[in-house]
């Protein structure tokens, strides 16, 4: 592949984006099942609900632009959500779980702020008004879930983890 | 392995972050070897001197912990920066491959962001003030690079990588 415009670089970057969405909606099911605290199992519900939302966005943006959204696997979140499932997979003690997962689920937002906030840039640049406000709008969204993230991470659920067990 | 403490889950994200800088170093001479923008080659270099400094900052905490900082390769990392390499490898204009390592270096930046944000926090609640010190520090100066990235991505050098080549 040659990317020689900045165009050609915006449409992979979104492509790169529409892999990573999809993997995190393969992903979400196993982090909600995993999750015990109410509230993290909640988020992970209402993020699952949020990043259909962030695919259809994107989707309308690839047909704006007359291109494919397929073709290309996003190997960056592939590696962040393999240190999530990895996780699951050491069954620890569930209240450390619950802080192990929110740790996961903060690399995923911030691998996607970066994503978002990139392509929202270069919609501003090339022109693609449109585009640039339905990006922000996803980026307003992976912030917001992130700061929830941090909340329940400095709040009762990660206090929870050490103290010892029953 | 078995972790069954926050203890646990905060010694093994501070080794994936031990593993995190260390990738980082090895990439960042590619990067500014590949960077043809001078503040984009310059703010690279700045973050080469920055990225030795986490590194020495975390090797204080595992002293004080009594623990060795090997032992993880953190596969998110080693996503995050396939992308960038793969980008070299295209070989593509050179303002638009800036466009691109100002893109990649953004993900890294987020990566390494969700995890000092994430063992700050452990580091509080764990009661380790001196870490949580030391981890804040580098955590606003990833912040800061990731600011400069976006400033420059908005600014000139992106904006060179619309115009046609001479």
């Amino acid at each position: 592949m040659e990317m020689d415009t900045l165009h050609e670089l915006y449409v992979d970057e979104l492509k790169d984006l529409y892999s990573a969405e999809n993997q995190i909606l393969k992903a979400l099911p196993r982090m909600i099942k995993a999750a015990t605290h109410k509230q993290l199992k909640q988020g992970f519900t209402k993020h699952e609900r949020q990043t259909r939302q962030h695919v259809k966005r994107l989707e309308r943006i690839f047909r704006s632009l007359g291109e494919k959204p397929t073709g290309k696997k996003c190997v960056g979140m592939e590696g962040v959500l393999k240190e999530g499932s990895e996780l699951i997979k050491e069954k620890p003690d569930r209240e450390v779980l619950d802080a192990g997962l929110i740790a996961a689920a903060q690399h995923v937002e911030h691998y996607e702020m970066a994503g978002y906030g990139t392509v929202r840039t270069w919609a501003r640049l090339l022109g693609h008004d449109d585009h640039e406000a339905l990006l922000q709008q996803t980026l307003d969204e992976e912030r917001d879930t992130d700061e929830a993230l941090t909340a329940m991470a400095e709040s009762s659920i990660n206090v929870e983890a050490t103290e010892p067990e029953e």
